[in-house]
């Protein structure tokens, strides 16, 4: 069935992809974006790898190459309440995905100016999503599938693994240990930087819309991204999906690579012991295809799945690279603050049952990414390579 | 010992008294708010029933009664932000009492606009202050105090006492119900409304700059406040408090003895099943003494207090009033979205262990809050006092 699509942020990393294999599946795609992906480029003087064109050469040539259009909105969807609901209000989307947040932790604590534009973007732009909605009658109407991340559930070891969503607890009276019955709650929230905590907080604007409004929410806890390229935006260089390498954006796994082609040391911060999710961005695009196909019935609360395949210790990621490239191991300072080691197992059937055929690590993929890395390394600022951002001024 | 303190909102209902007893106490006083309190009473055209002072005339007929000077600052702290980490960064304060949030539910509820204000103005002010602390260096030198409410956990009937913040609970495994050990968590927050919600989104605030950067924070979960004056306020008219009666301002107690004074009927919603914690705004003031004076120990988690000395039922009340009195009960359809019918039962030994010595409801005290009312029901505008803001705005 063709579906109205609505989304957020559609010009980003793993937006503009979404938006292409959504419109291949024949539904109507409408973006709304207010480049502030491509002016933060122009705050760090940094570009992608990747040469990407502006949105409108981007829309225009999948026209060209698709039949299919999608529409534009440039909006700041945290400071443009009035358009949002116009918007929503004629368009009356089906679904709207919501990528619309500044998503990068290091960048979100490199001063407290990104701090508070973190906070304030994030969480303005999630609650104007979500009044919009109501306001405009469309509790029942429009299904919201917002990005989250692995992160708002941090990482400390766990001796089972890390629920979708919801935890079954047994609440324990301070007196006696008398024990109540046992309940499921949201899993307790330990975010890791500011980023990571406007997440948790959006998880309690999505509890409590849901429980009083009744909207019909999917959040998706996304792993780290790595892969740039999906099957649309293969079709036509023009098409082409943002590669970041830099210490705020760049993701760990995609940087490795990058390093390694340009011939940079890789940079594994403190031990490398940081146990993390990852997923292929071709699972992204499906997982949210997944996600659109399968939104929660009337009634039901907020739908949370784990969108990721599998989980790396990071040094072992560099290991692998190393044994495939040949690149050494450069341990610097971590400049975030984190548990040094840690163990992670997480559930993640819920969007396997709706049908992911989960991408895993492999030497193929591996080589295609390294592939567009040695393609576009003249395009690299080796002096971006660092991450700079601290997560605390005084040690 | 005399300390430096700040209080944010210090014109508002508890903000005034607070400061007033804090300096009386012999600190030293520094108010900052931006008189939004007194702008939304021109725009809900209604006034406090006590005819309250400008800031400036209350703080100048303080330093003749007491010849205690109290600082003002007119600052936006959710929009202000250098100005407030310039004013934070040179007076140094050992305490921040936070009182700058817009704290009506039914004001929370009223519009889209409304909502999304709240969240606008509670978020970023509360943010605003932990950066401005952190990036002038005063995360081990300043203690800041917040007033949180006891609306954060909800109002599901527990099957014992609601502990002071932290809840022991035991992670059970979704497979096999094979049990992790046992662990310590904020208690599941469940908002009632997107004011409440603004406040568990501000426990992880404090949750996260305690963790990453030793933040000394205090956050008191405030019951339902009643009563105006305070031993400080009665000293001279022109420092009269707040008195609140209005649909969207004013609260429950207050509201049923004004509405017997004017002969109106009192205004239950619902079954007035509803179990709610109270405080009297002179133990208010007490227990952000009581919290400035036990700062949290540095690397000491978040310190949280339910600052409420009883529990009643909605209906209880209303039948003590109509007893006291002779008053009417009116039972009016309820316009929040709650639970009917609740019981509560309350940890609150915490204040109480520092020296609080609860004030609890008794005729002498309504009596004496009746002669307020009674004084001054010539200014109550019966139009005003029913409450109509709505929390669904479709059935």
């Amino acid at each position: 069935m063709q579906k109205r699509i609505l989304v957020l942020g559609g010009d980003g990393f793993c937006g503009w992809p979404t938006t292409l294999h959504l419109s291949a599946q024949g539904h109507e795609l409408h973006i709304v974006d207010n480049f502030v992906r491509r002016r933060q480029d122009e705050e760090l003087r940094v570009q992608s790898l990747t040469p990407i064109r502006s949105l409108s050469e981007r829309i225009e040539a999948w026209r060209e190459l698709s039949g299919q259009k999608i529409g534009l909105s440039t909006l700041d969807i945290a400071r443009d309440y009035a358009e949002l609901k116009t918007l929503i209000g004629e368009w009356r989307p089906d679904a709207i995905v919501h990528f619309a947040e500044q998503r990068s932790a290091p960048y979100s604590m490199k001063s407290s100016w990104h701090k508070r534009f973190t906070v304030d973007n994030n969480l303005n732009a999630t609650h104007n999503v979500l009044c919009a909605i109501v306001e405009n009658g469309l509790e029942e109407h429009t299904h919201l599938v917002h990005l989250g991340t692995m992160g708002v559930y941090g990482y400390k070891t766990s001796s089972f693994k890390l629920p979708e969503g919801y935890q079954r607890v047994r609440l324990l009276s301070p007196e006696n240990n008398e024990e109540s019955e046992d309940t499921e709650i949201l899993y307790p929230p330990d975010p890791g930087s500011v980023y990571h905590m406007t997440k948790t907080q959006d998880q309690l604007f999505f509890y409590y819309y849901n429980k009083n409004d009744g909207l019909r929410i999917t959040d998706l806890h996304q792993g780290i991204v790595w892969g740039t390229e999906t099957a649309e935006t293969l079709r036509d260089e023009r098409l082409i999906n943002r590669f970041d390498y830099d210490g705020d954006f760049g993701t760990v796994l995609n940087r490795f690579i990058l390093q390694a082609a340009v011939g940079h040391p890789l940079t594994v911060h403190g031990t490398g012991g940081q146990t993390r999710a990852f997923i292929h961005i071709r699972d992204t695009v499906q997982c949210i295809r997944l996600a659109i196909d399968h939104p929660p019935a009337a009634g039901e609360r907020v739908r949370v799945f784990n969108q990721t395949t599998e989980t790396h210790r990071v040094r072992d990621l560099a290991h692998l690279i190393h044994e495939l490239t040949g690149a050494e191991l450069q341990f610097v300072d971590n400049p975030r603050n984190e548990h040094v080691e840690n163990e992670l197992q997480v559930e993640n059937q819920g969007l396997q049952h709706l049908g992911l055929q989960p991408i895993t690590l492999s030497a193929g993929l591996l080589a295609e990414v390294s592939e567009v890395a040695g393609k576009y390394q003249h395009r690299c600022l080796r002096e971006k390579i660092p991450a700079r951002s601290l997560w605390r001024a005084r040690p």
